[in-house]
């Protein structure tokens, strides 16, 4: 017999840690709903086809793939065959694996909007919370299989949806008691810093290359620029434009000088402006060395940061994109959306100490078990306890009070319910606050109201 | 550009549809958090040793088994291939898929039992909502994700919890407007029968023939007795059984009589009278040609039918195990467990139109947007809306207004809030319910206390 186990980089979530992640979960899902956010959920799998090529290389390896069944069956095996000499060479193969597992909810989402464009009713704005799934190596805050929630609009190219996204997060973030960053930017900036560097078609890189910033420093940064064949000249201008600092307002004045010959730069700080003076009262960071890894940005980027005193880093990002559902062959979609980091933010607020002791448990009353001769009566109670709302439970077995009274402990069941022989001849109940002294011996009819006033 | 699409037999599932499923999963939930039932969460993917074998050969070869990431790596290949002929010969192999998805949410929970036993408290109650997958035919009523709502007691042999389980039914299904049948029986009954025909050895095929009873009849039912070698004497003494009817005393009655000498029979009659006696106000229906297909159980066992007016079947069952953990190594915890078919509840509940209107959307308030001069306004009276609970949206496009009107109605919002240039002069909004001639002229500082009171 094997000791069992469960995957590498997976987790089981026992009660307490579901009760936190609800509140977590419960909390941003009401913000999105205040704001006209419609869920909608996709399955776990998607065929290989839809996710293959959207996530580079590296998420083209990193996706879970599921085994075709019936692969042993006479019409299947020499494509399967085949198949798997694909896989061997480093490809994928329909024959052998047509299916893998959610990478996002990005391209779900895409792909969602494409296939059911002529019923919905744009702009389409929906929320999302569900497991994603990566072959990362695991590490603290990475897990294979995480949570990701997110909110997007779709059909809308209106900089009134990014306002939106800016006070989403301050609210969510404020109900959660965390007071943390929400960094913003604009991926026109960056195409405007590579035209003024006359390396438009470097934009790629050198939006890598600020990305890395935070992790390895300007010097790094420098050097990446210059071995990736950019000039000192260049590498100046971008080195100017990270070293842009002050107020809000004053990075705006610095790019406006920057750019006040290049129309891209122009259209880019317009923006900005409009989304930092309108979100105002949620105090949005203007951070121009933020750049964010994806591709399919091309305005507003978002990020949030962790507050300072707990090093996570981000915990939450997103963007606008003009064209996410081309991939699926239908131009002309603008959307922007955001994410919440749920893993990292359950990790934050349990560093913080920010969980409040009663999402433990719902458990309120144990009605102990005095034996046959009155387990029905304290059933009957337990019954009218949990009709009137209040979670009760009746200790099933006939164990010794004593082993009852510990099961009421390591469970934080705030109150025991004594009902023996005694009691039942009299009428009367007992109920007491574990861990003190307080009891008070009521009649049986009246425990429910009692215990509703407690 | 290939048409988007995805797997067979799986969903997308659209906001009134999440919001239905939640009305439902959250009916359910708040009964077992009354009863001190706590919640789990297993990963999607168990170790294929945790599941193989646990479900019979159909459901290994039922099973989605994820390939392994990395197989074209040097170190791998070797092992990679002999996986891949273990698989076309018809086995499966860790040196290939070395993980699977949940198939149920029983194994996942007795691996887990076994893996926390050091510190979970016992009686353990526990109960689980997620998603399971099988390749199985996709069909109506049948899908390949499908979600499944479990409730579960480990750790206690005390008929009390039987109790419980079919109180927790009938609450449920009330709370959803739905008037099931719940029937009961017990598989020391089917034991005692299998040894009234002098037939212990034959236990599971009676079981197995018997559960077809519903779907085939009596006659084929006993065709099939006969064809594994059963004397038509034994067939009888089946038939007998089958046929016994009444009320549920009438039914324990004739058993007594059946299983006089009988121990086995005489204690599942002491155990089937106990939970019929002490559940009677939750009408459970004692039904012994009730078998279950599964082999684990071993005392009460449970069904839940749809109303008569719905074709669907068991929507619902569960029973008691007493060895489950075994199967991990530590034998000696017994338990029993209920399960609720969520996806046939909401087909069942929408076939007789019970889910209610409201439940289609949380949007309140549609704020019209007309044009840049009052945007501003128009927007912040949105996030004041917002921060008073009252779900709202500013359009954010400059739309048509008869385009913004169009989308208020198909998003079935009931209000339409119009500020324009004249109204902002006058310090005036008019709010309009939709589809009717309903709309009031009000100041706009009193529009949140409006709205609240409608």
């Amino acid at each position: 017999m094997i000791k069992p186990g469960i995957p590498q980089g997976t987790r089981d979530f026992s009660a307490s840690v579901v009760r936190r992640r609800q509140f977590i979960l419960e909390n941003i899902r009401s913000v999105f709903e205040t704001c006209g956010y419609e869920p909608l959920e996709t399955p776990a799998m998607e065929l290989l086809e839809t996710l293959t090529g959207k996530y580079g290389d590296e998420g083209d390896k990193l996706m879970f793939k599921i085994l075709n069944n019936g692969l042993n069956e006479p019409g299947n095996i020499d494509k399967a065959k085949a198949g798997f000499e694909n896989v061997l060479s480093g490809k994928s193969s329909t024959d052998l694996t047509s299916r893998a597992l959610r990478y996002d909810l990005t391209i779900p989402f895409a792909r969602f909007v494409v296939m059911n464009r002529g019923t919905l009713s744009f702009p389409y704005k929906r929320y999302q919370i569900q497991p994603v799934w990566r072959a990362d190596r695991p590490q603290k805050g990475r897990y294979r299989e995480f949570t990701q929630c997110d909110a997007d609009v779709v059909g809308s190219t209106s900089l009134w949806n990014e306002v939106e996204l800016v006070r989403i997060y301050r609210n969510a973030f404020n109900n959660l008691g965390l007071d943390v960053s929400i960094l913003i930017n604009n991926r026109k900036i960056l195409s405007a810093l590579a035209e003024k560097c006359n390396a438009s078609d470097n934009i790629t890189q050198i939006t890598i290359a600020i990305d890395k910033l935070e992790k390895i420093g300007i010097e790094k940064v420098k050097e990446e620029l210059l071995s990736r064949g950019m000039s000192s000249e260049q590498v100046n201008i971008i080195q100017h434009f990270l070293n842009i600092s002050g107020t809000n307002n004053e990075k705006l004045a610095a790019l406006d000088e920057l750019f006040k010959d290049i129309e891209m730069g122009k259209k880019g700080i317009e923006e900005l402006r409009f989304v930092l003076e309108h979100a105002e009262s949620s105090n949005p960071t203007l951070d121009l060395t933020l750049a964010r890894g994806l591709d399919y940005y091309t305005g507003t980027i978002f990020e949030v940061k962790a507050p300072d005193t707990v090093k996570m880093g981000s915990i939450g990002g997103g963007g606008r994109y003009d064209n996410l559902t081309g991939l699926f062959g239908v131009d002309g979609l603008s959307g922007v959306g955001i994410s919440f980091g749920v893993d990292r933010i359950y990790d934050v607020m349990d560093t913080l100490g920010l969980f409040t002791k009663n999402l433990e448990q719902s458990l309120q009353v144990l009605v102990l078990n005095y034996g046959e001769s009155v387990a029905h009566i304290a059933a009957a109670i337990t019954y009218d306890l949990q009709q009137a709302g209040i979670a009760a439970m009746f200790y099933p077995d006939e164990a010794k009070i004593d082993k009852q009274f510990k099961y009421a402990e390591k469970r934080l069941i705030p109150y025991v319910l004594i009902l023996d022989e005694k009691g039942d001849k009299q009428g009367t109940a007992v109920i007491k606050k574990l861990n003190t002294t307080i009891q008070s011996e009521i009649p049986i009819n009246s425990i429910v109201s009692h215990l509703q006033n407690l």
